[in-house]
């Protein structure tokens, strides 16, 4: 079923003490566009200015990518992000952030993508997501993504989103800082009191553990990864198998949650495999689902 | 199985963010031993002082625990610990360590103890685990705990105790600083080369993962807990649960060794909620299995 998401198109230098990638392509929409496709068909919103080198076009050449909703606008320059990860890359560090074109005014939503049943709203200001969101008819399932600024700066208006949507993921941290919480179940408990009726947290090589108002939960670890050349993009990749399938089989009950959720999980260990987005690029659909099932044997008891 | 644990017996003083626990009972072998006692009868080899007022036949009274290889030493004092917890529990502080008769000549194994088939040894200098160990006929499944001042300061000895143990169950830090290696797949493997067939290293809040030498691994999360008032105990009730479900079902293939790491988790998410031993002497058989069945709920998809 459609699946639609908005979030950024990016010009990553990303150094990891595997190497440096400069100017690479990244960004939420891609990273979840990428790793979606191998799911369902996925109608990308976004914009980038005149000065992108990349041709998505060219980039989702082969998948069911609709880039109805690409903007290419002149005279606007494309976000760029340029961040270092530490040696054991546990943390990140930003140095330099260019917003260029995402300060400024959002992408409008195409008649086209107005029917989406399946949204996945990246991380952006949540006035912006609402404002997006408010766009789409009412569909099935809407997820987002937030960050801790938002938390700090915007959290009248993340209060707002909350109400909209079907399920936050959220970054282990995020979910303690939104939740005035640190015992992850409490802080889960107390998202879930304020709209969303899944929240998903991500722990990083941790794995994630999901929450919903049914009171049902579920953990799973990440996949272990012998190499980790870049995370850039594994909280995107994420999301985007996760919502991916749920889109493919039209359900989102909790056994199909699950499912989801591993779906996810294997993507985002393609992901920071490798720099940029050839960790998902070099892949096919026969690799998810062997992994997929390894990760079952990994987990099961 | 017969199954023999050796470590501390200690009179603990607890601080946590909910209170603080004087003078009360802990030490590995206490905590390892009241776990594993749900599962098989356990022999337990430790020393005490004349003013231990604990009395060790009473706290195991109903549970088939041997106390043949306790020793009471007259004239000595009993090792005592006292130690604070963070206020998010994640790190904790010793105030005070007296070693006491932990400081002495260890206990002798009793001659019933002998022919034990399944042996835990809790982390102590790893001259005195090998010297244990040695005074045992070669059994089944020999496991030992060990820590970071081991590492840094009596390598070789710990290379000697890796050599003739089964079964290495380990901290992630430790685990790192052990294989001089950040990524834990392969600092598994580095262990592994050494001499354990398998290798589990605990996360704390995220699990453990484990890894054979047959290439096999397992990755487990903690049981997801709404209250830790004290994790004192904690690994010892993990490794007791553990080590008490293998000496049960006397098998050590890695299906029955997933199965028993998932005791272990519940064993240890039992402690953890409450001071002392008051969360395994509050619960019956009943209760680790109704959570044992939880815990596959919450990790199988």
């Amino acid at each position: 079923m459609s699946l639609l998401v908005t979030g950024s198109i990016a010009i990553d230098t990303v150094s990891t003490p595997y190497g440096v990638s400069e100017d690479c392509l990244g960004g939420s929409s891609v990273y979840f566009s990428m790793a979606a496709s191998f799911f369902t068909p996925v109608r990308l919103l976004g914009v980038i200015g005149s000065d992108c080198p990349f041709d998505l076009a060219k980039v989702f050449a082969g998948r069911d990518v609709d880039l109805t909703g690409l903007e290419v606008r002149e005279n606007s320059k494309t976000f760029r992000w340029k961040g270092t990860y530490s040696d054991n890359m546990d943390d990140r560090r930003t140095d330099c952030l260019e917003l260029n074109v995402l300060a400024e005014a959002p992408p409008r939503v195409p008649d086209e993508y107005k029917d989406s049943k399946y949204v996945f709203l990246a991380n952006t200001a949540p006035a912006l997501q609402l404002q997006l969101l408010e766009q789409i008819e009412k569909g099935v399932f809407a997820a987002a993504d937030t960050m801790n600024c938002w938390i700090e700066n915007e959290l009248d208006d993340l209060k707002q989103l909350l109400k909209k949507i079907d399920c936050l993921i959220i970054n282990e941290d995020e979910a303690r800082m939104l939740a005035d919480e640190h015992n992850l179940i409490k802080a889960a408990q107390k998202i879930l009191d304020t709209g969303p009726s899944v929240v998903i947290i991500k722990k990083g090589e941790s794995g994630s553990i999901t929450y919903n108002s049914d009171g049902e939960s579920f953990i799973l670890p990440a996949f272990p990864a012998a190499e980790v050349k870049d995370p850039t993009g594994a909280g995107d990749s994420f999301a985007g198998g996760l919502m991916g399938y749920l889109a493919q089989v039209c359900k989102t009950d909790s056994e199909s949650l699950k499912t989801a959720i591993a779906y996810g999980t294997v993507a985002a260990s393609f992901t920071i495999a490798d720099f940029s987005l050839q960790g998902l690029t070099s892949i096919d659909k026969t690799d998810i689902d062997g992994r997929f099932e390894t990760l079952r044997k990994l987990t099961h008891f």
